[in-house]
This record gives structure tokens, sequence and C-alpha cells, in this order.
């Protein structure tokens, strides 16, 4: 129901003739057709002025917004008197107790002065900025038409039934207590589960007492970042090429990177002994982007320097779960369990959307690092937490992660069959072993060049990425990092055409 | 089921009389009966050893994971030779396959070593450090038997039913993508539904292109403090008494706190012009923990400093929703958008558990603070941003504030009621007016001190704040901070019971 004030903002009086504003009974006040852009600071008080009040919530509350709106909007000036209550309680047919109401909660809220005797004027409340239209924030998640982005899992796979389920559970089984403000370190449930789960699927040496939940593997690295600051390490050891988003997050902790070159065999360690490098980022099972596990000398190498100098080693086990042609190898965690910050994710099983991450920790930094967890938010939340324990404990997280390594198996099959067989793919090379959720895609010598293939992929509506940005100085090596996870199912091979036409067109 | 190897490592024979290991086929590996707490560098090869095979995942996978532990907890030591692969699987009954392939796992994780020709050997893995019995981690959630606890929600209301529907509803109606990378500004969804909620119960005047959602008032805090910072900005005034944790986050962040005075209108400003102060954090609409509204004249004054000066006023309206004894007082963002920066958050209304919390800002605020918040975890948890969207403007959310509103109303009552009606609690007093979750007691002159009562009452199992940290300096006065939420309604009666007796007992 609305209803109408209108008349000057001095002596309202009713104007039959002005026709209701345009709209059902929730449309916006008419107040584009009434602003004056350039209101006079003393307005001739007989100026025709209109108010909308919406009572669908209480006649007091609907003329208070009526009347916070016309201030706002400039249709009431500062310094315009009031209409007294009662003759406004009139013209409204309102009783004059409301029109008192709410012209006290105005004052109260500031958008009204009165003095006793006094007639009630309109504050110093100065006009907003006219809104311009909304804009897309600068990272706004857009879906690409062919979607091969590199560690995306499929999402159309996510495991709705199962998670609804697990949530049921835990809302109805769970004590009042799991809204209250949670554990810095994490639930207890997910950090049991978890212990056992990295165990037995990762080969993982830890204990609920040494697990922190994080919001995501991006936290995770944060917190860390921080907490070596605060013990002194300067220098942080990165694969070269890595995740530059990574690298930017140590760097802004204060930390230095220092490159570690990547081979054949995983990264290379002969620079940190001359470096003073406290800490060691590295993703043993596939290296990102090579796809090169970290070979077994290597492992011991990194090993042996932690335990010589005290360093740190952050194993990166962002997509161990994938692997495709043999048993997962094991997380180099449970070869050095005092020296190794393991850092998992749900990122690539069930979604980055979760934002889900765990650390196992060598216990001295377990204290520090819940500390920094705390400082920076408090805790992860709760339900997801919970709901995730559920899934793992009840094995429904396991069935999601095999029947997506099957999936995600035939389609890495599909794509390099695809370019044996396709004669005018041949001089495209593939790098690193069976695993993860994307191939890096090697480029002909004399073919096009990486910026070439990524604007053609960009006309096309295909996402996927470059090697460019992952390198630390100047690209050695161009490529396409394809992902081959992030579609649906039913989307995969219109996907894979698609960016064989890029390629094969060169 | 089980099967074991029993034998020297370098001869492993069948030990017939060697009795299988305590517990079911899930039973930890017997290590500690086993394991010798100072291992010689050079065992006797014909040390008789004992591995238990648990084939449930695969006699490989099983014999892997056997020979891990028998590493790990030193049953195995470095150097120590293996038995041969024909040897190992003849006594297990296995495939010679297996064996050989279990072994080769195990050097590709750098638990073994094999040269062509030679014997495989264990590697130089140190053992981990034996693990203590999990710790109860600093903050860790617990549950008072007399929770009192001021801003903390009833969870056993949490409207577990209408979550549970949203979710539902969100996950078979949403786009896969929801699960993928999320925008770091928030869900479009919810940023539109708080834009429309806020307006019309707070009478916030925002856009969806000016909210940001973050993880929790707590990390709204520290982003603005980072945000500032970088804007040059280098003193911060917050209230005395004020809200320790916040001063904290604040202080964290580099900045200066410059105590605000409060006094029974509200936050006093006197102090902002000669300090060069930046930004003012302040609870207008119910002053924690005094529990007083900041009254107009203090609220032009503020507004006037921000346009004149261009600071920032952060406005916490951290308990906005709960007025009970007239309309709430609108949210002081509305008289001036572009000069201060409101947060809100779902802790005092669904419980801090969920971590969402928002932010309506200034335009020129929107870029830098989404930049500071994709910095510090990417986003917030999508699917909770999509279920609070989905509550919102299904209008179950304001079905639970009305219901909590009519529940704490009554609890505010009978705890005031119990203080007039009792005559050994005639000497406390309350401040503030009727809202929010917490009232302040203040303490009679000649009756016990506050550090007393929050004895007694910490014996009793009372869990309740008291005012001595909120102070910026010396407390200049003692008190108790009850928060009659938190309590099940079922409770709610015997915590009063057990408050009025620790009082009355002074």
């Amino acid at each position: 129901m609305l209803e109408y004030w209108s008349g000057s903002a001095a002596d309202p009086r009713v104007d039959p003739s002005a026709d209701p504003p345009p709209g059902g009974p929730l449309a916006d006040p008419p107040a584009a057709s009434h602003a004056d852009p350039h209101p006079d600071p003393h307005p001739d008080p007989r100026v025709d002025l209109h108010v909308e009040v919406d009572t669908v919530d209480g006649r007091r509350v609907g003329l208070e917004r009526a009347l916070r709106a016309a201030i706002r909007d400039g249709r009431l000036v500062p310094g315009a008197p009031l209409p007294s209550t009662r003759g406004l309680a009139g013209r409204l047919g309102f009783a004059r107790g409301t029109v008192t109401a709410a012209y006290d909660q105005l004052v109260a809220e500031g958008y009204l002065t009165a003095r006793p005797g006094a007639v009630t004027r309109v504050a110093d409340v100065p006009r907003p900025a006219p809104t311009t239209p909304a804009s897309a924030s600068p990272a706004a998640a857009t879906v690409p038409r062919f979607d091969l982005r590199p560690g995306l899992p499929d999402g159309s796979a996510f495991p709705a039934a199962a998670w609804l389920r697990s949530t049921r559970r835990v809302l109805s089984g769970a004590p009042a207590a799991i809204h209250g403000v949670g554990d810095p370190q994490g639930r207890i449930e997910l950090r049991t589960a978890l212990a056992d789960h990295l165990g037995r699927t990762r080969g993982v040496l830890t204990t609920p007492d040494r697990i922190v939940i994080t919001s995501g593997f991006y936290q995770s690295v944060g917190l860390l970042a921080a907490v070596l600051g605060d013990a002194g390490v300067h220098a942080v050891g990165m694969e070269d090429p890595g995740h530059d988003v990574y690298r930017d997050v140590v760097r802004r902790a204060g930390r230095t990177v220092v490159p570690l070159p990547v081979d054949t065999d995983g990264a290379r360690f002969e620079r940190l002994a001359d470096r003073g490098v406290g800490a060691v980022v590295v993703t043993p099972a596939h290296q990102y982007p090579t796809g090169v596990p970290l070979l077994p000398r290597r492992r011991h190498e990194l090993c042996g320097w932690a335990r010589e100098t005290g360093g740190l080693i952050v194993e990166d086990d962002y997509d161990g779960e994938f692997r495709y042609d043999r048993q997962p190898v094991g997380a180099l965690q449970g070869m050095a369990p005092e020296h190794v910050a393991y850092c998992g994710s749900v990122s690539k099983t069930l979604g980055p959307g979760l934002r889900l991450a765990w650390l196992a920790l060598p216990r001295r930094l377990v204290e520090p690092v819940v500390t920094a967890k705390l400082r920076a938010d408090f805790h992860t939340h709760t339900l997801g937490q919970l709901v995730l324990a559920d899934l793992i404990v009840r094995h429904d997280y396991d069935r999601h992660v095999r029947a997506a390594r099957l999936s995600y198996r035939r389609r890495r099959e599909h794509l390099v069959g695809r370019f044996a067989a396709e004669r005018a793919l041949g001089a495209y090379g593939f790098q690193g072993v069976p695993a993860g959720l994307h191939v890096l895609v090697t480029l002909p010598a004399d073919g096009p060049t990486e910026p070439d293939l990524l604007a053609t992929c960009a006309e096309r509506g295909i996402a996927l990425r470059g090697t460019r940005e992952l390198w630390h100085g100047t690209p050695r090596r161009q490529g396409l990092l394809v992902g081959f996870a992030a579609p649906a199912e039913h989307a995969w091979p219109a996907t894979l055409d698609a960016l064989a036409a890029v390629l094969r067109e060169g």
C-alpha cells in the first residue's frame, strides 16, 4: 500500500492532481524525476514536493524512509523546515503520534534537528555522490566459453548430494556451540579425519594436534611467510618456473625469493647453501608447471639441507591425489615430518570456492601458525570444516576423488591421443608425467609464439594460461598450460576441438 | 585381512611362533612394542623383525605402508638391507612383481635406495620425534557450564532447517562455476541482497558495487587498517573503553591508536583535530561496552570532522539489529556514505562460526579493500555467501532476527527485573540503553571487585567478561559484561540464578 504526501515542504498540502509515481508497491521512490541536480541552499519553501510513503512495514517506518530518501536525494535540503506534525498527520491521515515518532527517530539518527518550541528542520546532511552503475570488480568470476584453466576441477561433478547429506547430519547432530567462536587451529573433527586420511592416501606422518585448518593454500602460504619472517628467515627458495601467485605472496610478506631452477629431475638445490635461504617451497609430486616429479636423489638432498641448516621445506601437494600411470608418489613430508610444512586443500578435488585447506606442521611451528591464523581471520568457517570431516570419514570424499581421477585420466589420454593422431599437431610436445589437472604443451621452434596463441584463444573464448609469467626473470621457454579438468564432461570434446583448431591454424 | 612377515631384515624367515599383534584389521601397527627407543646405527641384521601387512587396499599398498611404518618407527634403520624381492614374495605369498613394485614406490618416495645389481637398502630417513598426546590449542573452543559471554547469540536457535533448505536450493540451482575461484569482492547475489537489506533495516545507503564480503568483522578491521596504512593514515581514533581485540588488530597493522573517551552521549571527538587522526572506529548504535548510543550532536560532529579532513569513519554496527525499547537508530553511514565504512556481520544474528561479514564502503575505498581481501585469502567461501543471500531474499533471515530480538528482549527484562526485585542485588547498576546482546553491570563502591567476581564466576563455570581490558590505559571503572543471548532458552533461568548467586554473595 502506498500513500502520498504532496505539497511544499513548509506548508504541505494535498495535491489531488499529482499522479502516483510509476511502479508497484516496492518500486523505488521516484527520486530522479524530482531531484534537483543543483539544489539551491535556500529553496523556495513552496516548491512542490512529493513524498511517497510505503506502509508495508508500518506507517511510521514508511514515513521515516520517505523522509530519509527525500533528504538524501536533495528534495529536502539542509535547513529546510518540516511541516508541523499535526499538519503532516492530517494530510497523510496518520495519527499525530506516528509523525512525531518518525521525526524523533530521524532526529536521533541525525537527519533532522529539533529544538524545543522551534520548527523541526533538515540537518546538514550532504547528498551522497550519484551512484554509478555497478561495475564488475577487478577479478570477478566469469565463465569462459571453453574452460581450459589449469588447476580447476570440474565444478559440474561437485558431489552436491553428499555435501547436502553431510550438512544435514552436521546440523542435526552437532551441539549449538558449533555456531559460536571456533578454534583458530581448526575443528578437531576435521583435523582428526585429515590426520588419518593424509596418512592413508599421501603417506603424511602427522597427528591432529599438528594440523592447522586454513582458508586456502593461498592463506597457508601467507601464514607461513609471516611466521618465517618472525623467525628471522629473510630468503625463501622457490621453483623457477613456479606459481607466480604464491611468489607474490612470499614477496609481499617481505621475504626475498631465491629462484631454484627446475630440470627433468625436479627443482635443483645447489644454490641453497650459499644464499642464506631459510625455507624452500616445492611441488614434489608434480612440479608446477613442468609436471616433473622430484626424484629421490633430490628429495634426499633437500631433506639433508633442512636437517643440517634447520631450514623449512614447504611442500605444496597441490594435486598429489591425481596420478594416472601409477600409485601417487607419497608426500615428502613423511620422510622428514619435523622439517616439512605440508600444504593441501580441497581446491583441486572439490573446488577452490569452498576455501578449505590444511597444513601438517613440524611441532615447533604449530603455535606460531595458529597465532598467525587467529590474527588473520580468527578461524575458518566451522560448518564447512565439519561437513568436510563428515565427507572424509564416510569415504564420500575418497569416492569423489577416485571418480574424478578416472574422468581426468580419460581426458588426459584423449588429449594426448588427439595430439599424437593429428599430423598438424605433431610439432607440439607434452612435458611431465601423467598426473594432475593440466599438461604443459611445448611449442615448436618455428611455430606460433605463446602470446599469439593466447591472443587467438582469448578471441575464441578459450581460457588457458601461458607459462611466461611463471618464470622468475626472463622466460626461458614458451608453452601453454592446458587444464583438462575444468570443463563439464559433456563440454570436454568441443573444448578440445576448439583448442586443436587454434593450434592447427598456428 | 592381515598378513605377517616376520624374520630378520637381512634374511627374513617366517617365525611361526610369533603372535599376531593385538587389534583388529585397522589397528595401528604394533610399533611401540617393537620400536627401540635408541636404535643402534648398525643393528644386528638378524634382529627379529615383525611387519604387519594390511591388505585391505591391496597387497602392494599394504606392503608399502608396512615398510614405511617400519622405517619411521625405527624397526628398519638407515642403511639396513632389505630382503630380496624373491625372498620376501615367497614369505608373504605375494607375486614377486608386487614386492618389486612396492620397493620401486618406496625408492621413488625416498625411503629406500637401490642401485642396479646391489641390495636395496633403507635410505637415510630420520625418525620423527615421538608424538606427544594431542594438546588443546591455545584458544580451543570450550563450552562453559553457564554461558554469559557478551556478543554471542544463542547457537541453539540457529535456523538449521532454513539454512539446510537454502543450501539445497543453492546446490541444485546454481551453475557449476560457484565451485570455481570466486570474486574477491564477494558474490553479486549476496551483495545485491545486502544492499537492499541494509537499506531497509539499518538505513544504509549503498549499492552492490560498494559492498565487499569478508570473513568476519575481525578481518574487515584488518583489511581497513592495511588500506589506511597504504593511504598514509598513521593514527586511528578508537573508543575508550572499547573492544580490546580490534584495538590490537589496528595496532598490529602498524597504526597508532588515539583513545576517544566515552561519556553518556557516546564517544567524544574533541581530541581528533589536534592529533592528526585519519580514521575513527565507532559503535554508534550501542557503544561497546557502555551501551550508550552516539547522540545526534556527536553524530554531526563526527561527520563534520570526516568531511572537513577527508578522514574515514569506521562504523562497527555490531549489534544494530537489537534494540528493545524502540525502532533501532539507523546507521551513521546513511548520513555520509562517502565518509563511512560500514561494517556488519552475521556473528550476532546467526553466529560467528559462519565467518560471514560485509563492508559498505565509500567508493574510493572499494578497489583498495578488494585488493587487500584478494591478498588475504582470495575470497570468502562461496557456498556460505550464496546460502546467506538466499536466506535474506526469502526473508528467513529477517524472521530469525525478529524471533531472536523477542527472545533476547525477554531475557534482558528478566535480568533487569531480577536485579530490581532482589534487595541483595540492589547495589549493582545497569548502564546503557535496552539493546544488544549484553548489559554492563556496574559494581558498588564498597562491594566486591571485578577480579574477585570474575574469579568466583570462573570457579563456578560461569563465563563472562570484565571491563578492565577494555580501557586503553588504567581502567577508570570496574564492571561486568553480561551477555544474555548465548545460553539456550532452557538454560537461561539457571544461568541467571548462577550469576545472581555470585553477586549476592559478593
